[in-house]
């Protein structure tokens, strides 16, 4: 849907004179389109409700964003932002839209983890589980979900990417197994999006298995090394935290 | 969807004496088609359930309303009527339906602050907050709904359309901020729809930031100053209600 | 998309040697097809889920109902069975199916209601009310569900079709309003479905004023004088059905 | 959906030499497409999140199956793993893919029960009744998931096939009825998919009436004669799964 009411791209380079060459292709793949489709399937699954919520892709050097405050369902490829990796100036700027006040926190999971896509939604059980813990009612401390002990749990990847160094040394790789205990560190929100940044970048450093960090009383930050790994691990996270809120409905315990 | 049905348009202005012209169009961001394409969507959201609920878009003079009792999935840019903004007689009126009964709620959006859309719902969530507030299980007040420190509130702008003047003086602009408590002022349902008018003026009047209007035991009257505003507060408040909801059955304060 | 498969049907009169003559048509609202269309939509609503629920209309003296134990969201048109309403006989039979057991219910409502179409689904939330009444947690009593002072009651007409005889004499008409308690009878659920007939028959007597017979740990019936009505109708209930059970979970009372 | 990107099959023997020649065809009940169509529905439904569950078809010798950690609503065709059913050897195996761990598991349905399908999902309704018997909340026991009187249990055939020999010696046949129990066993989970082949195939043998197994905090395995009775019976479970987590929140009893 998102590639048929665009013209048949002929761009062969994206150099920065065309700004349109960066997001135009008929490769239902390319960052532009693909960005645009996901968004769609997210907003049926309730993440980004209200222009909420947002997602990254980088390849190669070039990152690919969407805006701040659009309808994310309605998304069109020349919506896209695209900002220089190394540089991080901004390729393509659309004029009508204001830039997506995330892209710091989306470039720390590219940077600090090597991720290449990073999603950010406003689950309504992420933010249940962040306020579960708030209050203390579960034992998994009020900075961190903790579950042990569902399938589901198979589905993550240490790190978000696979590979991780382990502080005590060593490097763990894969997935986590179904007797491990998946632990999220949650962030306090802050007044601005933007001043996430060093308590976020902050927990990717204290947390080297995790995939994701929860902010409070906003939502979540999932990555993974492609857009497939961040997608997929999104999903499994937020069945995990819909999950532990029916199960904290049942009085059953995390951990 | 929508304008696949419809024959090319050939209507170049919308004389009164061509009912159709005032209607039809290809450009699917005509209020015409709009409204049936946001109906659609909203009917997957449960919003507009068995005829209920409605939709006004304001564009120029003009003032689209879908019709009373109709099945809101189904409508047909045909099926709209149509009134002069400040005669507010009708330039179109099928006379197979019976005019909406929310027009005049509307139209107090329209006048009493300057919107140009206006969505109502029968969102269970917005009943189900009004029913916690009546009973008082919340400390917001019975006639009050309010939420604080929750990211998507800062989906929600002052006023409905960003501007308002605050009674003590002085001019607000924009959004709430993080911190700002979101509160929504909650009427009493009567038992014809029409007679909602004074009292939801009033509210209006009273309650200079609100975007919206809840009338207990019914639903919600959401309002922006086009219609992205106006459709994209509508789900952030479904999102805050339900949230509010989920936090009340784990026994969470909302403010 | 259910008639997009069809070969246009050149049928000019159904005569019973020609046995698709009955069911092939290209309008979408031909009983055949729309029955198709409706059910594809109540299985997005979980109303029909694995082969449960049903659905009939009947025009003029004909009665086209879904078959039993087929997949509901993926019915064809040549699928369906057609009675003839006087002489109860099948003027089409498809072989490899079973007739619905619902049918005598279907026709019930069509008789001594004069509704012509009637919808069956095993709606969890019908399913839960009744389950709720049953265990007397609720004051509406065990044998029917109420609930009163909702708005969208006034989605439900009076009989099921907006005319009705009460018993003490008069006759009422249209819709039920906001003060009205709305009451929809309960029946016990027997091993067979055409065993509910004789019961269903009784409620449809002793309630003039329902549109619907609820059946207990089994769904509910739902008719109105045309689809349209039938359907909406079904829809508004299933909300109210939603509502009251969410109601009960936040300890709020029904009447 | 699924056919529409495929080039048209010529395909007239599906010799091993060919490997496509075995999921290509342009029939779209073709064990390889049928498989895409059911996993897009299943995603729909909440049952394959995250690359989680899986599904496989028997179709004469060959045994089709989705492939082990894959987006199983974008899943093609070609995607597919085919196993020759007597000797277990792989006709075709996609390099790219892993095999699914589950393939012992859809063979113990197969070889034991006569099935020629069988779908696992990772349904949290199925993970909640789980974790309610393992909690002993209701009176089911630890290890098995009990109800009755409930309408949908009638679309739950014996042993999940509809013929069954009971260990006391005699045949039964069809469905279970209205006041029969429906009791699904529970096997507890391993740390690999594959290693719970033992546990399932014993829960088959002792429950000759079952026509799924739970597997505890994991998901359920249901099978059935066909794709249309796995399906179904699949469908029918989910809805009473998710109707016994809500009568345990309203503190009704199952049996």
């Amino acid at each position: 849907m998102v590639s048929s009411g665009l013209p048949p791209s002929n761009a062969t380079s994206d150099t920065h004179n065309n700004d349109d060459a960066l997001v135009l292709s008929d490769d239902p793949l390319h960052p532009a389109n693909h960005i645009c489709e996901l968004c769609y399937k997210f907003y049926g699954h309730g993440w980004v409700t209200g222009t909420g919520g947002g997602i990254s892709i980088k390849r190669d050097n070039h990152v690919y964003i969407a805006p701040s405050g659009v309808q994310k369902e309605l998304m069109k490829p020349t919506d896209m932002f695209v900002m220089d990796y190394h540089t991080r100036e901004y390729l393509r700027r659309p004029q009508v839209f204001k830039p997506s006040a995330c892209t710091p926190l989306f470039m720390a999971a590219f940077t600090k983890r090597g991720a290449s896509c990073c999603i950010h939604t406003h689950s309504q059980w992420a933010v249940l589980v962040t306020l579960i813990c708030e209050a203390g009612l579960q034992d998994s401390g009020k900075d961190v979900f903790a579950l042990k002990e569902i399938e589901q749990i198979k589905g993550i990847s240490r790190g978000g990417t696979g590979s991780t160094e382990i502080a005590e040394g060593g490097r763990k790789l894969g997935n986590l197994g179904y007797f491990d205990t998946l632990k999220i560190p949650i962030i306090e929100n802050t007044a601005h999006e933007e001043d996430l940044k060093d308590t976020l970048e902050k927990a990717i450093e204290e947390w080297p298995e995790t995939c994701a960090v929860l902010v409070r009383r906003h939502g979540v930050y999932v990555w993974g090394k492609d857009v497939t790994q961040a997608k997929t691990q999104c999903e499994s996270l937020d069945y995990i935290f819909q999950l532990a809120v029916e199960m904290h409905k049942l009085g059953l315990k995390w951990v």
